[in-house]
């Protein structure tokens, strides 16, 4: 079976290509994602391919890098620097995978304080823009 | 040499002793700490003792509790989850040890907003409190 050090090859690929259709392939059905900004975890692949794909448009994907990469058996995190608008953002992805080589869970964490505050306006503005 | 995995047990036995003497002895002297609430991160031994002895004085340690751990080569990622007065905080050491089998980099990262505000606040507090 494949582990975490291989099976991120795949989500660095969706990260590269910028392609929804990969994305589509790489999230399982009963997907979990934790946010930075709320507490309850948002269950399922539609609301957690939405997510993604949100976190893809409020950061500046020209500037984000990983910096640093953990892989232990199932379990990936990934260590990314960016900006939103100018604000500096340091932040983790959590990924878990399951065992047909599928994102289960999608947890982000990011520092600082400012960057937090940064990503929580952007919800607020991006569920005002949905009225 | 040991690794993240072996060494990380030095790390629980101060979380469970809760002694300072046991910290002194596994912290790098050229460590580094980055916090949560401020992106510079703080060089030096005494400084990053005095955040870590400062994040146990807030966290509610009773609650403490580590819920995942991912270790990789010489990093350790540990998933944890307590309370600040009565917020849900979720967050992450990520610890990086040396080859003398001391901690040189540690930082903390937590979700959702709330908790990162109210690190904040008691942040602001205890420099208050200073004066």
């Amino acid at each position: 079976m494949e582990n975490a050090k291989t099976l991120i090859k795949k989500w660095h690929k969706v990260i590269e290509s910028n392609n929804l259709e990969l994305l589509n392939e790489i999230i399982a059905d009963n997907a979990i994602f934790s946010s930075p900004v709320v507490f309850k975890p948002m269950e399922g692949k539609e609301i957690t391919m939405m997510y993604l794909h949100a976190a893809g448009e409020s950061f500046n994907m020209e500037k984000f890098e990983y910096t640093k990469e953990i892989h232990d058996d199932m379990n990936s995190v990934l260590e990314f620097e960016t900006f939103i608008d100018e604000i500096s953002v340091n932040g983790v992805d959590m990924i878990e995978w399951n065992e047909d080589g599928k994102i289960s869970n999608f947890k982000v964490m990011i520092r600082p304080y400012k960057a937090v505050q940064k990503v929580q306006e952007k919800m607020i503005e991006a569920l005002d823009n949905l009225d």
